[in-house]
């Protein structure tokens, strides 16, 4: 084995992780559950490659061993990193890949039975990536006499509260975070190709810091400019960076696919009145939201802090401001639980971890400056990265 | 706008795409198809954006214009990538983002009936990573009176025949493939850090050829070493590599969203005898199914001609050899038309590309050597790359 760590948390973590899962199975009167998302597939278990593109999915009894399930050749990348001693590996073979005849969720119904698995009342992620409408069908078709109920983010909100060891993870990622930002704000400059601009980033966030190798984060570079940074999710091109513009910059570090986002915008010459004013807004705002992001507030607590804010600049963003992170794979580093927005109520806890996010997305400009925050025992939330909270302007 | 060309077709192109489309629609027996494929979706409008980690889609009524409807942010990104004239923008408000008390298909419903789209029978993806199971049960929950019916790669299979735009997309990427392969290879040496030449080779993709410039591929680079080689998905870590291992590249150039991947496999020192027979039997595998790989034949005879090399050389690989390949979006970069596979009989046609796969993973050892081919009017296939077709080994 050259995986000199193949599981990179402990037993106590792992057994931490299913346990509390398995209260909420309870809670919810689920007999067992079959878990699609690969975050959640390595946050049980510790699987993980690039194999989400095929069906797989770890599912977790009651009571007994889960196991990971997943494409055969697959089942050589499970045996290598998960927790051996806690999961066990089944595979269908490769005629399920891609087939109009069969599906793998009838492989994986007959796994259930020669498991002797209980399937009265299954769990399923409906609103997930990996978990298709044809699988959904698949498995009701196999399983006639199983109740499948929706568990969307069942073991999603059992991520919410960071262990210490995630915690340190996420420390590393967040320095990978300020070294890549900072190098997307030394280099920008006027003439800059923005894919070699993304080229740098991302060399830079592999390569890591010291000894925190980098891995891939769940989105690539964004970086769009001026007119084009009214829309949050282009990716790059061949363009040059133009004076005049401004480029908003949305990475992550990732450390063993821990993320911790961050966006600043640098602005190419002198920033116009209304770049101006958004920046303002936008720094008051996080500085107001930060103050309310405290153990016993709420997540709308944060939204509302920043829109009083907003309000009074007279900007209106029509979108939620942040969402919860830690663990993520493609296309999304986003853990799919709390969002900050009026509606969402939930209560703060010690250890919960966000994006706060309040990118504005006009109709021809845009502007983020955010930071990753974490929850702490008492006092306001707590920056993981450390890069001046300002638009960047090099004239 | 700052991008200077963002549909990169004519207009005789997507004309094409859309007419092949409808056809195909129409023998379905569909009013109208909700594409949820990124990569579909892409093709027929020139939409682009890293924002499918949200509901969004393409929606094509048999008569009338397409419209691309998603988040309210993103359609800032669709109305600078799609095809204007070809293609209408609609959105759903932020609250129904992630929301457990409203969902997307909600709002596309009441688009179709705004639009008057006829929906007595509609076509969706059922198995999309992009169509989740509660996508679907909402969607029917909110057309009772639809007949709501799998086209699953209905779109897929137009895409099986490049046009000579897209096959000039596919040469520059190869010309990025050739680049970044070579690249890997020249760097690796015992005591280099995976992530490290995670970064190189992936800087090198982004920045791309001349004006050719990179865009990312729907994959990382896989580079597995020694025994985890056996694991074909596995990413890098911050390991170093060592003499007596062999490590394959599984890598590809993107330009504009159309792959050309390619594999090859570097022994740092002198390979073993196992390796070496692989190799041998790779090699004259692939050059047997190029030679079957003919305009006329089925798919199923590349994989026979080279699945009859394998058995000579006692080797069972027990999976598919290949796979239809061009415009992609994460997590895969393959089409999800035709395998490579004794099951697949579709007949080659001039312009078809594909992955030519042959990887080898054993139980604690792996292999690849691959290429990337398009075939022709006539004789053999065309490999995209030019890189030698063999073992590197570096002693």
């Amino acid at each position: 084995m050259t995986t000199p760590d193949p599981t990179p948390f402990s037993n106590t973590e792992y057994d931490r992780r299913l346990s509390l899962t398995r209260t909420a199975m309870a809670q919810a009167g689920l007999d067992s559950l079959i878990v699609t998302d690969p975050s959640n597939q390595a946050w049980l278990t510790g699987y993980d490659g690039w194999s989400f593109y095929v069906h797989q999915a770890v599912v977790v009894p009651l009571e007994g061993m889960p196991f990971w399930w997943g494409r055969r050749q697959d089942s050589n990348g499970a045996v290598r990193t998960v927790n051996r001693d806690r999961t066990g590996v089944e595979f269908y073979t490769d005629d399920f890949v891609q087939s109009t005849e069969r599906h793998p969720m009838q492989d994986l119904a007959r796994k259930l039975a020669a498991r002797d698995i209980k399937t009265a009342r299954i769990g399923v992620e409906m609103d997930n990536y990996y978990f298709s409408a044809k699988a959904y069908t698949t498995l009701v078709a196999a399983l006639p006499d199983s109740d499948i109920r929706d568990a969307t983010a069942l073991v999603n909100w059992q991520r919410a509260i960071k262990s210490d060891e995630e915690l340190d993870f996420m420390r590393k990622a967040a320095r990978i975070s300020d070294k890549i930002t900072q190098l997307a704000i030394d280099r920008a400059e006027p003439g800059v190709r923005k894919n070699e601009l993304a080229a740098e980033i991302t060399a830079a966030g592999y390569t890591g810091v010291d000894d925190i190798w980098g891995d891939y984060p769940a989105i690539v570079p964004l970086m769009p400019s001026g007119t084009d940074a009214a829309a949050p999710h282009l990716t790059w091109n061949g363009d040059v960076m133009k004076k005049g513009e401004v480029t908003f910059f949305e990475l992550a570090g990732c450390y063993r696919r821990y993320h911790v986002p961050l966006s600043r915008s640098v602005m190419l010459g002198q920033p116009p009145e209304h770049i101006k004013r958004g920046e303002g807004a936008l720094i008051e705002g996080l500085e107001a939201g930060l103050e309310k992001a405290r153990a016993g507030n709420r997540t709308c607590d944060i939204a509302n802090a920043l829109g009083a804010v907003m309000d009074k600049a007279g900007i209106e963003r029509g979108a939620r401001c942040g969402y919860s992170i830690g663990l993520s794979y493609p296309p999304d580093w986003g853990e799919r639980t709390m969002s900050l927005r009026p509606e969402d109520q939930t209560i703060l806890k010690p250890g919960m971890t966000f994006h706060f996010m309040p990118g504005l997305w006009m109709d021809d400009w845009g502007l983020e400056i955010t930071e990753s925050i974490l929850i702490r025992e008492d006092g306001p939330a707590e920056p993981f990265c450390n890069i001046p909270r300002k638009l960047f302007v090099k004239d």
